[in-house]
């Protein structure tokens, strides 16, 4: 098999924890080595690991570091629970983190008859297979996604659903790595995503570091870009996926996806399974968080607006079913409609 | 008549010249005092006044600097060619520099009988009539965009096609400011306009100033701006409109216009007639500049992208003129076919 071509956001080393450090982003690549939950714990919290499933993973590893000194069966459970709930508050909100801690601490407690170093294996072993479930979705995905793609294709990405975010090639980013190992030339345009810049801090770094063709542009340069005929399908990531197939993502999202049907371009939407939501009905019921104006007034350090002024930063928005081409997961493709395939997706993947 | 309510660029203050420090938005409102025609080389060239117009009275004013304390016939003819090729050297791509200049020495050259006193004279004026005759212009602008618009709209606009780039008014936002003095609240939205920031620093700047209900959003947000529904109408100005009615604009325009059609949502051109470009027969024959990569990777004063990342970065695009529903001057309101009412009006109005 091929390597991955892109740097890896956690590496499990032997006894301790890799992580690149997200903060330094673009400009340097640094790897943090972790020994003790402490620094897990503040990685999360000061954002040097992003990304939903990389903060699941990096929390599962955290959790071993955090009991594989205990001596004692007493203290084992103790500190396990105790671990798990100080990881889970770095982040409280962030879904795949308490879902990693708890995956993690089901399965030990599924194993109560073990020895004490037996249990240790168990957590690390867990931790590690969370971390290779989430490789193998993301590669799936790009498997899938790839059958949509051909040698040279021009390619347009928003926001960073990259392998920085994920165990390895990200969701949107998958079939890219794919077609590069496949020796395949695609040609990579990416939105610099504002206002927080994801898509030129993110995605434009972990693309060069593979060696990919990518060229960064302002997010208002897509249109031009897609009327000069450089870009064949656009791919994006996804929050959340509503029952009836319409798309949550980083705002930005929703004009680019218009944009495309404007100019006959497909709109590929790369979603693990776990992100379709049946329980949204549609795009309509998903609160759209708005984050502070200062993203936008004084993003990078220099006040670029004046003073007070007042200020729409929605950090999401929706894109109706009707801009989507497919939705692409790691089981499969799902075209319109969509309130009936994702139907069928889910539940036929649930029973497997 | 209603006072203007934005800032001006440019003052003629009885024997000197106020300009609006423009390198100082949006955070501070300071006017520089200019003697002396190496001042105002020194604003045109550092960029403190910017705008076409803007730039052609600043020029104006700074030949009649230049020529108020000669004393005899002999140097009068001598500084006036002088310090107007002087001038010119600030920017000489800027096409409205050179027309000012030359129309201030053309109209002095008419009256070569006059004593010094009175040539001197003529310059003033001259200066002081390109000025008026601009603010004319954008009003005229605005009146005839006014008759487009209602009591509460909400307005989308994109870059700065506003007060601080002419004499007054600017053009995309003079039918604003009119409304403005006209007891309505309009309620606009600006493009923040990457990679330079046009919206975020001037455009929200100058409304804001004016009391005006501006509220500014990233480029990506336009979108969902308008999925909301808040968006009646947007007003864009114009670098240059082809003989068929393609508009060359900012970057961004053309996705701004791409959204607005999906939307429903009227396009308005606000250019004046001399920006009409019946040589040109498309928007295809118009090139388009590129900027350094710099204004994208360390926009923000902080490299924000990796290092020698490929960059895409046109300065405008231009927009199909099936996108357009009105291209509107100070003459008058051109619809499609624009191909034969663009002839007709700037014929119609270098017959006048």
């Amino acid at each position: 098999m091929n390597a991955i071509p892109h740097p890896l956001s956690v590496i499990w080393q032997n006894d301790h924890l890799q992580l690149l450090d997200q903060r330094k982003l673009p400009t340097e690549t640094v790897y943090m080595e972790l020994q003790t939950p402490e620094s897990v714990w503040d990685a999360i919290y000061t954002l040097a690991v992003r990304g939903a499933p990389a903060i699941g993973i990096a929390a599962a590893y955290g959790l071993y570091l955090g009991i594989r000194q205990v001596e004692s069966m007493d203290q084992f459970w103790r500190e396990l629970k105790r671990v798990a709930d100080y990881l889970n508050s770095a982040r409280p909100t962030a879904v795949n983190l308490s879902w990693a801690l708890n995956r993690v601490q089901e399965k030990v407690m599924s194993h109560q008859s073990q020895s004490l170093e037996q249990l240790k294996e168990i957590v690390l072993a867990e931790a590690k297979l969370i971390h290779q479930e989430d490789e193998t979705v993301c590669r799936k995905i790009g498997e899938n996604l790839l059958t949509f793609m051909q040698d040279g294709m021009g390619i347009l990405t928003h926001c960073n659903a990259g392998g920085l975010a994920t165990a390895a090639y990200g969701t949107a980013l998958a079939p890219i790595y794919l077609a590069k190992q496949k020796g395949w030339n695609l040609k990579v345009f990416a939105d610099e995503t504002r206002p927080v810049l994801q898509g030129a801090r993110l995605t434009a770094y972990e693309l060069q570091q593979a060696d990919i063709d990518v060229t960064l542009i302002c997010d208002n340069m897509a249109g031009v870009v897609m009327k000069q005929g450089w870009v064949q399908a656009v791919i994006v990531g996804t929050d959340r996926v509503a029952a009836n197939g319409d798309v949550c993502n980083k705002i930005g999202t929703y004009s680019v996806a218009v944009l495309a049907k404007e100019h006959g371009i497909p709109v590929y939407v790369a979603a693990p399974t776990s992100s379709i939501d049946l329980n949204t009905a549609t795009g309509d019921e998903i609160p759209i968080e708005e984050r502070a104006p200062e993203e936008i007034t004084a993003g990078f350090g220099k006040q670029t607006a004046p003073t007070e002024i007042k200020v729409f930063n929605p950090a999401f928005d929706v894109t109706p079913a009707k801009y989507i081409t497919a939705i692409v997961t790691e089981n499969g493709v799902i075209r319109a409609p969509f309130a009936n395939g994702l139907k069928e997706h889910v539940h036929k993947n649930k029973d497997n």
